[in-house]
């Protein structure tokens, strides 16, 4: 295989990579609407700990525990911010 | 749907991404040896570009163009550590 053929797998890869953090951003917009309404903080961290442990425990590699922490650190960031912005509308968390 | 069902559906969503993420630094490992064959540098800030560009144009939402750039950005560091290093056994590139 050329690295034009690795690439194209790398693209496809990424376009789902790219579907499934939208879906999960839409997940955490929905617990952002029942938080707000149970008036519930947004900020989570025993949750987020939670989450990270599970993967890294999960984790066959080639990517290492400190990238796997790395990259969920900043995708659940991502989803925290959108799930505050979606809950931002009216009143503030 | 309680905030637990759609915690379930986050961890599924997060599996399948860890799952992805390591399929693309396989990818990436296997663009690193043929690189590293041709003596061509890790390093290609075009290609990087070309592929944030294009997730952002598929980008449907609910992520915001900014959330979609810092994503793939710290996804391809990551891609990008694990290719040097894994071109770093012999000879450094």
């Amino acid at each position: 295989m050329t690295i034009e053929d690795w690439r194209k797998k790398i693209d496809e890869t990424d376009s789902q990579i790219l579907s499934l953090l939208n879906k999960r951003a839409e997940f955490a917009i929905e617990i952002g609407k029942i938080k707000r309404f149970m008036k519930i903080p947004i900020y989570n961290p025993e949750r987020e700990l939670i989450i990270i442990n599970r993967l890294v425990s999960l984790n066959t590699g080639p990517l290492d525990e400190s990238g796997v922490r790395k990259l969920f650190e900043r995708i659940i960031d991502e989803s925290r911010r959108i799930e505050r912005r979606s809950t931002e509308t009216n009143e503030n968390l």
